[in-house]
């Protein structure tokens, strides 16, 4: 499991005056992406230099407490499962003032090559990084 | 039924050069407030004079095609069930260059009273408006 | 000159309950691919077959009038200068409601060579479209 | 002078693989914010609890070299000008991994009644802090 910390910034709510839902899935994406900094060159050598992405499928989340601009969210991310192609991460979002849950969400990515934007193998580097942080 | 088209913009693309998976929820957010409009002041009038917003609790998604820059997503709204308080609505998005599922999309809203940030029973007109849109 | 209007989306104000600075310039860049839409094949043509991109130089704005969510913002698109590689384009931004001026904003682009990131001379046919709408 | 880095987020290059020209400013914003870290509970004091934001004026910038994802922008901020409602803040943006320039740009900001929407004086505090970093 990892944890990513990141602040709601002044133009991520909405005009509720709250975080736009849509914004915790990029919160989450900033993660996934601090869960491959483990890797060597992380996620932008995936994407830049090998051309591999890991375009999501399918997206599962339930949201249980408001973030407003000056929060803070603490997110883990932990690997739920391994597929041939595809990983389901899973994130646990809490608010860091009070600690209370802010966002559970669930995230099936499939490794893809982004040239031919066909479904690949997970290769063997990802697959390891993968395994060593299965909950 | 409403549908709604909307074109991924220059910005809305990520650095695999189709559009960020947290938009999509984004574009639903517009149909959304485009099935609002057939209500007296819209979605603008709930959320700045009224003080209700709908904030989501639960969303679900499958995506399955990619969209780029220069496509045009063709979102069908319906209500798919209607609670107490609660609404959920069913996202149909289809690229509309070729008529590909792009994505599926559920999203379940709580009628909230945005001063307080305390649930509320829907509105009278708004459940109404919600029924008349029951698939 | 080319006129193009655009509402204030939901998640595009801040934390002050107004359109976020940037957001302008997003907007005027929406109305400069509306102006490149007089052309066959618009903007995303250009873009995404021709490799031919018109990245901002330089932007200068004087900002008026706040703009919130549920107001339009109409953009009028004009040409002020035409270079070698550059031109400069002028928008003036009204609030639609009640016709107060937002924005006026000048952006200068340079024609740009995507694969190898270098200027080009304006292609012939950029340059006859932006001659047709110099002010 | 306060020094502030910030990483090209994978979602935030447009549809020509650079970061988008609007985002620059978001950039700038974020560098201000940290600016007015310095002042007990920062900026997000003064918009959430005072009610006091800095909406711009005037923007004034030139881009000379484009980011991408992955890339981090080392962005010093200063203060150029102080007046009696309003400051100029400049912002110097380089690309980290080369130190290359990749934006000046000039930020004249006006301090507000975020419930009004009426210009105040610099409130003292705050015209110590920007008097304090004058370039």
């Amino acid at each position: 499991m990892i944890v990513h910390e990141r602040a709601v910034r002044f133009e991520e709510v909405d005009a509720a005056g709250i975080l736009f839902f849509a914004r915790y899935l990029g919160f989450c994406h900033d993660a996934m992406e601090r869960f491959f900094d483990g890797m060597p060159g992380g996620y932008v050598d995936l994407i830049t230099r090998r051309k591999i992405g890991f375009p999501a499928v399918h997206v599962d989340g339930d949201f249980t407490a408001p973030l407003r601009y000056g929060d803070v969210a603490r997110i883990s991310v932990s690997v739920a499962r391994i597929g041939g192609s595809s990983a389901t991460l899973s994130y646990a979002m809490k608010r860091a003032r009070d600690d209370v849950d802010a966002a559970t969400i669930k995230h099936v990515v499939v490794a893809t090559d982004l040239t031919t934007m066909t479904k690949l193998s997970l290769p063997a580097d990802v697959r390891a990084h993968l395994e060593a942080h299965v909950t």
